[in-house]
């Protein structure tokens, strides 16, 4: 192999790739990052076995060929070049690989590239076109929801179902369950229900650029697999077995009493209570007070043992019957943060059943959340 | 207790002093932050019992009183607060203290004041007078230098002595020296020679603002501690006791070979060159080489078995004789990322003698590094 390329392209794709590295893996090959001419490109490669990461840049290619490098060494001298041009030779005999850059010249010992997991291009003719801006928008509003706990894989996942027009995340960990739909530009061709990682799908958010580009999703039948093209690069990813559970048979069907707030009011008073909670059982009530002269009011409260006692009243628009609630803290404060809307409605019935949070006048997003036991 | 402050001020504060705080100490109250009123003003202070920092900012003061309350605890929750007056209050009963700011209100657990290691007020009568800045970049070239074994405490101080109108701070871990003077203000009244750990400067160095201000020092006698007292604020340390190693006898009298290069350029190729040393050896090696018809050069060279090899050639003036001479990478690196000057001189005798790197044009500063072994 022997190309020259652009050392910031070079960095950023790098950049890209390396988050799929698996440094502390037992095959070592999985720490490196695969280099291969491509069709008059250089391809630059990363895989932990679960999740793979590819990147193309462009490049002035004299020998085709490939090699693996340990990546943070590589990416680490790559950052340091000087922004000009980086040629990249192959010796096919040591498996080394030559950086030159101006007068510096550095050779990485690396592995043969055929020692590198395949990783087979993806069939995108079926393929589903998103928004890029959108689809980062519904992950970040689903994502978090997902389980970390390693004994149930399935709730590590999101479910991912597209029919017809309509595309819906899932997510739940037991305790909350996160749900947004969005229309799609052309109806599908074959409805796909998948679950996928939801770490796989936050790499997705990371290295997708913003703005108007579009991506390309595919879910090949029968091969485990979904891959997410992106403008010059492609993430592929394993499915997660198992069965999602029916969140929809939870879900409730109707609602007492329905609060409209202003989210950055909610969201301060509940970043507030978590100070005080979190040294301690991590619960925070919620008072819906209604008066007669004035509007209604959230009061918002934190109380422990070892911390203190935390209050902060926020103005609320309040219909139906009042009532106390409690929450898991960081569970409420992460679901305002993903509200983009200035204001939110929380839907309550009692003190025991699961309440609703949506932002106020869109229906494509709902975050249901069991409550805590009040003390 | 009873005063208003800006949440500005408090949050700026405790930033400061929150250093000092040692919050895994087996006693709690070091874990929290001392507030106090103090003359007009609210006084806050933190302490691991070797580094104390005190900082002074303005209140409406309603009721004198004093508490402790847990930093961290403290610190994120005036962080959220909004940027308006806070108002706190202590009840001396319950050891409480609240704050109030807006519609929200906090009450946090803390410690009697009494509990508080005290915290003398220093003598400053008979104190030297320093610019800031200057005492900064005196800081920054030398406290790197000390060492981080716990077992020489010695060397983990930096030797500092103000004698006529010259101060000298001084710094060794055994493998390299760092000695930077200034020049007085004013004549001391009486020398001062003292071991100030180098972690107590380096804070000082963080918390100190740059710029026309002035600090002042002062080191009573017999009372082990050195004092620096800036714009409201006030830091206390802990001195070493013990023998600093008398560096001056180690020091070359003579150098045969004086190179002349660019400080950048030589950085840019060290960083290099640790990327592929720090795998292994740590050893970078540098060949000067002189050329008939061309200026001379550096060749800065790093080779490891795991690694692999880099080279990078820097232009350089040498005169006398040319050599080849091996040093850890990182000591190099970390001196030349201190050098302010365009340039600087690196001055050698032989492959085992002690090198020295100096600015170009300043004699005010002076770095000694031992060789290491050239494979």
């Amino acid at each position: 192999m022997k190309v020259s390329v652009s050392q910031q392209q070079l960095a950023h794709g790098l950049s890209i790739v390396s988050r799929a590295v698996s440094p502390r893996s037992t095959l070592p090959v999985l720490g490196n990052v695969l280099l291969a001419t491509d069709e008059g490109r250089l391809r630059l490669a990363a895989t932990n076995l679960e999740l793979g990461i590819s990147c193309w840049i462009g490049a002035q290619i004299k020998d085709e060929g490939s090699i693996t490098v340990p990546a943070r060494l590589f990416s680490d001298l790559v950052n340091i070049l000087p922004n000009d041009t980086v040629t990249l030779g192959v010796n096919p005999n040591t498996f080394t690989l030559s950086i030159r850059c101006g007068t510096s010249s550095t050779e990485i010992k690396g592995i043969d590239a055929q020692e590198f997991p395949p990783m087979p291009a993806g069939d995108l003719s079926d393929g589903v076109q998103l928004k890029v801006a959108d689809f980062k928008e519904m992950i970040s509003q689903v994502a978090f929801a997902a389980s970390t706990d390693e004994a149930r894989p399935v709730l590590q996942g999101v479910q991912m179902t597209l029919a017809e027009r309509e595309i819906t995340l899932a997510a739940t960990d037991g305790f909350r369950i996160s749900v947004r739909k969005a229309e799609l530009p052309e109806p599908v061709s074959r409805p796909i229900s998948v679950i996928v990682p939801a770490r796989a799908l936050s790499e997705l958010a990371r290295i997708a650029q913003d703005g108007e580009a579009m991506l390309t999703l595919s879910a090949p039948p029968g091969r485990g697999q979904i891959i997410f093209r992106l403008d010059n690069a492609e993430l592929v990813s394993q499915l997660i077995d198992g069965n999602f559970p029916d969140y929809r048979a939870i879900l409730p069907r109707a609602y007492k009493t329905h609060t409209i707030v202003s989210t950055q009011a909610l969201l301060k008073a509940c970043r507030q209570a978590e100070i005080i909670a979190r040294g301690g059982n991590n619960v925070v009530r919620l008072s819906l007070e209604k008066h007669e002269d004035r509007p209604g009011e959230i009061e918002v409260s934190a109380q422990t043992e070892e911390t203190g006692v935390s209050e902060a009243k926020v103005e609320a628009n309040i219909e139906g019957p009042t009532l106390a609630i409690a929450f898991n803290v960081r569970f409420l404060r992460e679901v305002l943060e993903v509200i983009k809307t200035p204001n939110l409605v929380l839907d309550t019935n009692d003190q025991k059943s699961p309440a609703r949070v949506q932002p106020v006048g869109d229906e494509s997003f709902q975050h249901i959340i069991m409550p805590m036991h009040l003390g």
